[in-house]
């Protein structure tokens, strides 16, 4: 029996993305956002919703590109507070100890010790109300030689991404492997 | 040190999400899509990414409306088989076995089975390349009674949702919980 909870901003899994820029003064910020995920195959590009009021949205406005760095579970913490604390503020580089690292590609920064990098150029940006998508087209992606698995793809199981739960608003690590996609289902109807 | 791997369609966690919609002679369709999740907070919103060669990308053109069902882990085997069979050839409720429920508040369908439902009507869509952005409103989300928490919204524990690592196409359950979000890293910097 289901039961009815509203118009509520609920998806399971929500991600858990530390979004990089440079300020007007060239200072590197990373903020985290959990409204986004990849969102065309080709050109290959990644969604990025932020709310104007946000120190980050005027960064990407300026720059035109942006970084999305994922945490591993072993730096909640750090990317929580990337959540919390206002780059208008405070140094969160700084204040977390972790290291800004200047994109070669883009004129952003991502944070070195985070496993895997997307680094986005501003494709468009989308106003849908009180959060606007910025859309970015991935140019390269970098991660850590330590979580490359067969294929010298990352692999899930080392990165340790950090699984969100919007509205009761906790953090989860992964769990076990399940099975292979366009593989486990493939026997039923035939 | 970090090793470059090209514009890849990767981040972790990536959802897996599946979309119920009415074709043109009313039969009720479900495909599964991994390029999704909230994207605005006020409106509630939610978007999708599709390639025009879907199914579902001309019944949502046409109805304006979709639902998101969020499947739990013990349907992983139905929504590989969703991602992978075309409505244009086959039902996929009979031959999975799984329920269409229509909506009350928008016209499309949903699976009865899966424990956690958003009703969306479309909002706007929004061209990228190969694949097309539909933004819809969620007007309500509806959960099954056993996967509620404390305050009435659902548990991520209780949902057990499917996690999907793009690229290396495999699929994961949910890990152990690690903390609540804007709270475990508030007293970094403090």
């Amino acid at each position: 029996m289901k039961t009815s909870i509203g118009p509520r901003t609920v998806v399971y899994p929500t991600p858990v993305l530390v979004v990089g820029t440079y300020d007007q003064s060239g200072n590197p910020n990373v903020m985290t956002a959990a409204w986004g995920g990849i969102c065309c195959s080709s050109p290959p590009c990644v969604a990025i919703s932020l709310r104007e009021a946000t120190y980050t949205f005027g960064n990407i406005v300026e720059r035109k590109a942006f970084t999305v760095s994922v945490p591993s579970e072993a730096y909640s913490r750090e990317a929580d507070y990337f959540g919390i604390a206002s780059g208008r503020n405070v140094d969160k580089f700084a204040a977390t100890g972790l290291t800004p690292v200047r994109s070669k590609i883009v004129d952003a920064p991502y944070v070195g010790e985070f496993p895997l990098v997307l680094e986005c150029r501003l494709h468009q940006a989308v106003e849908i109300g009180l959060h606007t998508q910025f859309i970015g087209e991935i140019l390269d992606v970098k991660a850590d030689e330590s979580v490359l698995g067969e294929e010298g793809l990352p692999d899930i199981e080392k990165v340790k991404p950090i699984v969100y739960a919007p509205e009761i608003r906790t953090y989860h690590g992964l769990g076990k492997k399940i099975g292979h996609a366009y593989s486990i289902g493939k026997d039923i109807g035939g």
